[in-house]
């Protein structure tokens, strides 16, 4: 076998050798083909080249494979389905690609405990339906629910258009069961609803992009699925207005289960999308003059009490400059309403390359942010499409490549993605929402805290992580 | 001025002096009788003197005073309102009590934002109140709500009633100001309902029971106020079989917004405490016969969905052998039944001295529970009296002092309690769902994880106050 060398010349074949007879011939993947796969996920153009990918099946090999690692210094990235917007599963530094993708089974609904234990490479979709069928609800729901891994959901504490009511991933795990770098076997916490008893580790694990631990058993709450639900899609003059009605809807006491913004720009790209690429177009006709759109979605399990907030809904709407409210009445027009939604991201991408942001801010600063983000846009000649999940604040920017040249698409669009970021700041919000820093974000991280928020992450990263070998190079 | 000295003899008159500049003469305690009454919680009959009590009124004037204790290495022990169930509070290695009585600021209440800016002196239900004004809800809710402060809600991640439905403080914290052990002052985190922007310290910081740094200012989310609800009082033949019927309501998909329990011996205890120390006797007569009774509240905003929630409840009731439910008609009914929940803790501690625990699991293994401490108790040769939050799976188990020599009662009941510990660990639980560690539960903390989580823990602490002068002798 020929020599394997990492940047830092420890992957010998001697260590390849020993993480064959870990994970058997079938998974472990040394050519180009599949490094090339392992390389990507779905941030803009990124590519890193692993020098070995492992597909291990038990937590016991996961900690026999880092004991190694430590061991050599070898880096060790963890990864899901590689859905991830921030680059957070690429191995920059090369060395391990550990894919969790063998991790694949449901391991009990607990219909008693309201409870389930799932390994971490289960399809989010996949998890979501199978405890619908005992009429369940998992609501953290990312737009790639189709194909992305619970486990990278965790890691990037995930959210989607339910979490305006329900909460995100982290608001769903009670537990769970890590390999930590120098490959201990934990449980974080225990399997319960309220828990005061030591450090939350459960909660420092979630949402630190698989830099601290190798998440291998989760233990996720679940509620009653809510029956029914009411979707309305309304269109306004300006995307400020649309801001300020999310806003005035809250005010006035009603709690939608889904409160999804996009701008005009972002369904035409859909439309041409669903049409050219789909083969499926949609068959909504948007109404002249309007620029921006809301998605509301109500939900319960009382058809007469979703009526009345509904009728709310439009009071408070009354005071906008709407076009007509369109309400689904079947279950095909909702899907198609939330075809129109979940195209955007897919549909922007085809029409061109883009760097994707996700910030965030207090709802009533959402007219500021996307006023400012178009005037930033503006003066450093990139266009945007504005869409995502305005109940919560947390706004998708997708900015657009179009014709400008890779060298400002290198140098001067990142300085006014800088300028986006503290606009974001200076309006109590913060990079990101739910996609995570990664590495995309990772030279922002300092507009949004200081060196002494930074020196305390780092120093609970070695506390877990003494050599740094797990998802080096990520987040600060 | 006379040298006084902690156990690590660094408290000097110098120093003393140097406290005095800082906060002012009015805000430094250095007499008797306040030492005593700083030196109390309302854990047991567990006292310990601060060598001193300081009074700060602002962030600068604690990073001045944490940065001479660090530089002396003095211990300090951040004290809410005392009203803390395991030690938390207590100086047990002497030195600075840091009262934060004077933070008590209501700052902001953003009604667009549906937030609000609070000190963490600031008593639990003033801030409800001050919310509800303006008809916004914020939820947790521990029985000390008209004394305990919001800082030492957090500190201990604290429940109460509503968490079954809303969640605990943990579920409405976005954000704080903290001054680290080592005088930095630091938002932990953004103002925003979302985040995956770094490791959350925000949740680190939150439950960790004044170890890792002193909180200074609050971010909350609040909610609308529901408007309505329906409380009900229904008597059971068996502590199993209520317990059985909490799992069951759940299970049928209902979503009570309280579901409390209590034996009879917490409702006697409490009839005679309400008539003879209150002079506010309890007029609701208890069937005969009934060993166990559940408060199970339903609230929303729309009467006829809570009464058909109710009428469900009863539905599954019906399986169970149950005493006649007693429905609260009026304002004055629900109050009187939530008093008797909310004095059970009073009359047990007036009627004998007891330890508190407050174990949590997975509610369907309450009924194994509550057997198991009763048979424990047999062994032990103690009583106890449960009750508490098992909606959520958290029991409170009051242990009576009654007649066991003192000899026992610091021997052998703690033997028994650490037996208890060892039954909830078994059915997937653990040692506190609210009230925290301290040090009343810290001997048993080896019972709930093993060494690998415990040195994270205290490699964490290490990252936070390298020093360790800040509540020394908590938790771990």
């Amino acid at each position: 076998m020929a020599e394997t060398k990492t940047m830092e010349g420890r992957l010998t074949g001697a260590v390849i050798e020993q993480f064959r007879q870990i994970v058997g011939d079938a998974h472990i993947l040394l050519d180009a083909e599949h490094k090339e796969d392992y390389g990507h996920d779905k941030t803009e153009d990124y590519f890193f080249a692993p020098d070995v990918v492992l597909k291990p099946g038990t937590p016991q090999e996961i900690s026999q494979i880092l004991k190694i690692c430590s061991a050599h210094e070898i880096p060790v990235t963890p990864r899901g389905a590689g859905t991830g917007l921030s680059g957070g599963a690429l191995p920059v530094k090369n060395g391990v690609v550990l894919s969790m993708e063998r991790f694949n089974k449901i391991l009990n609904i607990d219909e008693l405990n309201l409870q389930a234990t799932v390994e971490p490479g289960v399809i989010t979709e996949v998890f979501q339906n199978a405890v619908k069928e005992k009429g369940l609800f998992y609501p953290p729901d990312p737009a790639s629910r189709g194909s992305c891994f619970l486990g990278g959901n965790l890691a990037n504490n995930s959210g989607g258009p339910k979490a305006v009511k329900y909460g995100v991933t982290r608001d769903y795990v009670l537990n769970m069961e890590v390999v930590l770098p120098t490959g201990e076997i934990i449980w974080t916490a225990a399997n319960v609803l309220k828990n005061s008893t030591g450090y939350n580790l459960t909660q420092l694990m979630c949402g630190s992009e698989g830099t601290l631990g190798v998440i291998t058993k989760i233990v996720f709450k679940l509620r009653g699925y809510p029956q029914k639900n009411v979707l309305m899609m309304i269109p306004f003059v300006s995307n400020e207005e649309a801001c300020e009605a999310i806003a005035a809807i809250f005010v006035a006491g009603i709690q939608p289960s889904g409160m999804e913004f996009f701008e005009k720009e972002a369904a035409a790209k859909t439309f041409e999308y669903c049409e050219k690429v789909l083969n499926s177009p949609v068959t909504t006709k948007l109404a002249d003059g309007m620029n921006a759109y809301l998605l509301c979605e109500l939900d319960g399990n009382d058809e007469d009490v979703l009526m009345k907030d509904a009728e709310r809904v439009m009071e408070v709407l009354e005071r906008f400059n709407t076009g007509e409210a369109l309400f689904a009445e079947s279950f095909a027009q909702k899907e198609e309403l939330w075809k129109i939604r979940k195209n955007i991201s897919p549909a922007v991408n085809w029409y061109t390359l883009t760097k994707s942001d996700d910030v965030v801010v207090p709802r009533g600063n959402l007219p500021k942010l996307i006023k400012g983000i178009k005037e930033i846009g503006k003066e450093y000649g990139f266009n945007t499409v504005c869409f995502g999940h305005l109940g919560d604040g947390n706004l998708h920017v997708n900015i657009l490549k179009e014709n400008i040249p890779d060298v400002d698409w290198e140098t001067k669009i990142p300085e006014g993605i800088g300028e986006i970021f503290k606009l974001t700041v200076s309006l109590g919000g913060t990079l990101s929402g739910e996609h995570g820093i990664g590495i995309a974000k990772r030279p922002y991280m300092s507009i949004a805290m200081g060196e002494v928020n930074l020196n305390l992450m780092r120093g609970i990263k070695k506390v877990f992580d003494p050599k740094g070998i797990l998802n080096p190079g990520k987040i600060f």
